[in-house]
């Protein structure tokens, strides 16, 4: 298993000043900068594109940008991010028809690799691709869709992916995204995640700091 | 016919600081904050959607937001940048198939209305909703794909709409977007526009006054 | 020009006692029986479909059943319609990509042919085709949303499609629909239309006789 | 195990006095008002829609009113039938991308809500989502495409179906469809079946009661 | 006007030794060869791709392939067209909604650029790109659709475009598809046609010498 | 199992002389033709349609053609390779909805029927509908893409499709397709496959009968 990394979702930032934001958010301790593009198509919202992820690497920002596409088709924006500094890219197994071939053309790409899941999908389409995958991500809220809670039957479905992780000899992230809070954060490493996207239980606090340093205090708790 | 108004594309700006460069492009003469919304299907490219409109008005722009939707379909999204604090709503006519009644989803949400078409596009849509239209957009390139130049056949395009709006004896503000500089912007005006988009024209330049002062001067010259 | 027609839609009348409803209808007055087939794609909206027109037939309703066909694509469905015992199909243009074809599936399956237009279409798509066509359908509302008036627009939109017909030297229905009532029946008929379709103005009423008689004394005072 | 219910598919009631065939139906011992909705997109035909449902409660029936979406995409309609008095709502897994979504909307509109799964689809979208369910429903034909029968292996699939039920402690009905008849229905109810659609075996039979006694009579006999 | 050219639809030729057919016709006196490509989207039939194009080159024909596309969407292709070595590239302008794109890609990659118009669409798509075209086709059938004769209403049509291509002084092709035969050939070149596509009027007979040599006789008494 | 067979792709095959091509392929001791359909749609590419099965059959060819379409939706053009003469008919189980369906069209045809599994694709769809299965053909490539070597994760899939074939105790033949080679072919029969797809590794040499006999040497030494 990876070491615990927090991933701030900037979709509840403040798009006024993007870079200092993530500035702010990663000098409070945040790992990963998570990165949520929604087509308006694949979920019913529109977020940001391509674009927004190469201002991020203009600006300065370095650390891995996590990019989760709630789009559909795939391929074609995928060389997009990929020209745009992405570090890693998961798509929908449901949103292509060809998992295989976009998964090389991330890899090819130079970035990592991961597949996402809705909260009702099945976890099959890992099973003939784990050796092109390096993230895993399972949604415990339905993406593109606001104010909804932490889905806790996910708890058991992290177990059984973090199973399948572990089965695999692979060094796979397994994510989690979808009213991740300080409450919730441990139950939820328990489980098997080692990668946490928190959005506005981070970006609506005054003090991003004080929170990520709460959620490392409970994930310090975890049983192994 | 409306005085002229410059109209920075957001599109070219400085993603990491969204707000910072808005501001500087007003305070620097700017009339009107253009922002390009592409949805990977009715154009290959994503862009920004309506949190990061709702973004620059929570950072205090007050300045007329005039959203292009370059997105298929387009009435789900209009409520969302409606409420998102957009002054202008246009959208392409063959991105729908029921344009009178997005015309009046936008005014009846308190927007300005408009239609766009793209260069080879006929004004025909124009015909039986000119009293639901503020703003006429002609695309002087294709929308969605980069680095092109201003089509010259738009110039005649244009005197065609101008004559079509003053005929309607409506308050319509007449706007072109592509390929838009200091060198044509005169002879644009001429042909009848009075709003102009630019983005790397004004962006890609060190100083935005500079460039807006220049496009005006042009403008003060052109024959009525 | 045909002799005037009252056409109700189905749509307002009583679908648990449908045939009763349509027998009430015809023998208040009515001439022809106006069918509205939305698919939830072209509009947001289902309605009902070929069973429910073949049902009336089997009921015993020998009056014509004039079918709009709010749906893409058209072609399968115009088939099931054949079969149902429609005599007048319409359809949108913009609703298929092969409309001359569509036309010639119509009167090869012995039912009259028609296109419809929404308020913003123009009528292009009748030039090359004038002559498969016996019905032009002019939206006076935008179909499959509710709560619309007449768009007063459409008056001269009548004018220029009873010239085309006229000038056709064929013997074509000019239908209108939405927002028909007593009150402005009288001006839609002097401008040009032969057939008003009405919903709620008759079934939302308890006598259907009287409000067909009231439009009809109205359509006896509209000039020449 | 819930008690059996029969529930008669109104798709081959009489169209023409639907609240009148419902009202004998019911009459006639029958449990459950089957509603099957076709949008010719999902399936290649185009059956009722929410007004037909809201007929029906406004007729006066009160027995509760099973709607089956065949139609692609859900979510919009979902909330139609909501308002028109739906008791049950089912969808197809692969018919929206969302479906824990689509579940919660079924059940916070007062619902119960259900999946319906094709002859040739694995019964995996369950998996996640248990809790949401208050119905499954088995095809035992294609939806959508007329004279077929019973699918035999469909037998080993409600057993399937029904060890999962078990398994969850929670009380959601088994409902099958397509070809139920006086003949089979004791084998399918021993099969793990509670709730049996029937369309033509009842409708095309001159007295209703007397199938719908002969199918309780064989369930009946059902071992447990 | 540019001369007469007859071009054989090798849709009509033996596919088993298309090199041989294509060169028998050539040899018989054809000028282009006209290449069909159906999708089973745009319209309701699959034909031919790129690879059978590149075959042709390769195999030695260095007559101008005129590839008509009846697919949607069209860019992508017409990259794979472009390479497989078409002379012409034309396409619906309903089939895509960057018309004037879709026209530079072709010209950009060395080929001629056209567009087809269905027989009920009206030729408003030439208006603002007629100096990106090399080519204009009328179709006088319904494309994808077997066993159509020739439209009447196309020879009014024929004369409209080609006042539209002698007043904007340029160099295009007005070809014509679809029941061309010998007994109407010179009816539709009076029309203004100067380049004839026939698929079975040509190789459905054993001689296709004879055939093109009569349409050449037709052709020599057509009135200028 | 049955016994091996080669399956030529004819996609490598030169399309000018396509009659002589198979012919030549099947004297060098070729079993099947192996035919690849793409629309564009389900696969970025189009190849050849129903009208080149039906001209290998009129030039002669006896062999069976084993038609796998990468197309979707794919009923309708079911019907098209029916009257073409094909032998095997197999589609991608994502391409259409009503897969049961599908399968009962091929066989009510007097088809072979089979499913197509995409390399990151689960077998489940094989579950209910193997009785109406009579092939199996696991992709080793992408399909539709380029240049492609075989997955080798592919082998364990094959051993598991494999087991459920002689579970089923039914005449199902197990076909591969992508990156089948002489260096290869005797693990992947080992692993179970019996047909093998060959396209540019038979048509790209000189001599056919070399590499075919080179292939079924490699078989032969294939442990049981």
């Amino acid at each position: 298993m990876q070491p615990f990394a927090i991933a701030p979702s900037i979709l509840s930032a403040d798009f006024a000043r993007l870079g200092e934001e993530v500035d702010k958010v990663l000098a409070a301790g945040a790992d990963i900068v998570h990165f949520d593009v929604m087509d308006n198509h694949y979920v019913p919202n529109l977020t940001i594109g391509p674009m927004v992820c190469a201002a991020l690497r203009k600006y300065g920002i370095t650390a891995p940008i996590d990019v989760h596409l709630m789009v559909s088709p795939v391929d074609r924006i995928i060389g997009d991010f990929l020209e745009a500094g992405a570090s890693y890219i998961t798509f929908h197994p449901e949103a292509t028809q060809h998992i295989d071939r976009s998964l090389q053309l991330i890899k090819a790409g130079g970035a990592k690799a991961g597949l996402v899941f809705n909260p009702a999908t099945s976890l099959d389409a890992l099973k003939y691709v784990m050796d092109k995958i390096d993230m895993v991500l399972l949604m415990s809220v339905n993406p593109g869709f606001g104010g909804q809670k932490f889905i806790p039957g996910t708890l058991d479905k992290l177990r059984e992916a973090r199973a399948l992780i572990d089965a695999s000899g692979r060094d796979i992230r397994l994510e989690i995204d979808g009213g991740v809070n300080v409450k919730n954060i441990r139950a939820i490493a328990e489980a098997g995640a080692d990668t946490f996207v928190a959005g506005s239980a981070i970006f609506n606090q005054p003090d991003y700091k004080a929170v990520i340093d709460a959620m490392r205090a409970e994930l310090a708790l975890a049983l192994p």
